[in-house]
């Protein structure tokens, strides 16, 4: 069962983090360690050649890792991301982007996670992440 | 020497990636394989710990690197990005932050660079990126 | 189905990398586009903490990856590996180091793939691997 | 100025890690937040292409890495990688190999690096690797 319930996320999200709401990202579900948040399309999103800017994709997936993480440890709204590294697969559609987040470990000091990308309603990954967080001390 | 002005990178970023404009990032300086990219201080930048939130800054760096890419290749708006990996290092300030980008490597396929990311007027690294650059067959 | 048998892939191992015997690393298993790779233990392999060195993990989640590869494009020996990312996320015992690798993105040029470090016989991931190998022009 | 002598860390390096001393790989160099290491030629580093093989060149970086870590921290053994990036960049000849590894953060918990690797005698880098090691409390 997660720490924090996607309303009290959601709450975070809209009045500590702008830039998520800026960019129209929600958050479709928590669990134990797991997130899903979803970045509806928009047009301003695109970059050359007809699909998603790559920005858009790590916004989100950190954005579900978050989630995630704070999912395993309460409202700690000071974890901070230490390390992202994505790999670009394929290029997403004029759709939404869904990003999985699943926790790999949790430490005291880190969390790490993966995240998996897709377009709605597609099943090929369009992007995955390995991310870490610094969890402060308590 | 590039083989892109600023301008017509500016040109490029404004009319077809919309979500660096969106994001207010500008390009400072494009060389023989270098750029350095801007994104001026904005409050909604911020997450909690009145820091400037890391997806503000892998935009910042992916944005810097294509413009270290196509100084070398030109025009090549389809050069796509297929692997970043960020460390952040120290919490930015209330400050502009400045992206230097400069390739290692430039291969017929792909391109390798790093980007150092800084507080404006400051000297310590708030991260590091290295980041890879997948070349369209012309 | 794999496009090569364990068999022709330990003939290229054994004659052509040496530095995979030295280590006594040797493969388990090759699917379609999935591997899993072995590093027998050997108290050479211990760092301080009485855990295996990352090095001998590094090498043999290359190695999985290797074979990966090569069970979807056959016996191309000269892919090569252009970026590895490993998370260390919990230290391994005085045990054998199985690594299993899957294939999450096959292109003509890049392919791109996960693996998963284990001690043999114990469900926590030890460590997590994600890669990308070249693969040359025909 | 190092908190740690070459010689106390080769001998950390020889008692201690013996898959370092198992590939011949020594300290040049230590210095204040920096290390250089080499990995004299051998022929059983190479692979396919004629070229020293990727595991060689991870267990060279990590091993600079953790010089430089310990020349801040002083002779603390347990500290830890726990994540490694690596861009393989060009095809290293048969000759020695030589990682030069320099801190560009060192925190309570973690320290990051970046290491360039060179062919001994040539000027083009070869791989670039990023790497966080994780400083046990004390």
């Amino acid at each position: 069962m997660s720490k924090i319930t996607p309303a009290e996320f959601e709450a975070i999200a809209k009045h500590r983090v702008p830039i998520v709401g800026y960019l129209g990202i929600r958050i479709e579900e928590i669990g134990h360690g797991t997130a899903t948040a979803r970045a509806p399309y928009r047009e301003e999103f695109l970059r050359p050649g007809g699909t998603v800017a790559g920005p858009v994709l790590m916004a989100l997936a950190d954005f579900a890792m978050y989630a995630a993480v704070l999912s395993r440890i309460g409202k700690v709204e000071l974890a901070v991301t230490t390390n992202l590294n994505i790999n670009f697969l394929r290029r997403p559609g004029r759709k939404d982007v869904l990003a999985s987040a699943r926790l790999i470990k949790l430490g005291k000091r880190l969390a790490v996670g993966q995240v998996d990308l897709f377009s709605d309603g597609e099943d090929d990954l369009i992007a995955h992440v390995t991310s870490t967080y610094s969890i402060p001390p308590l």
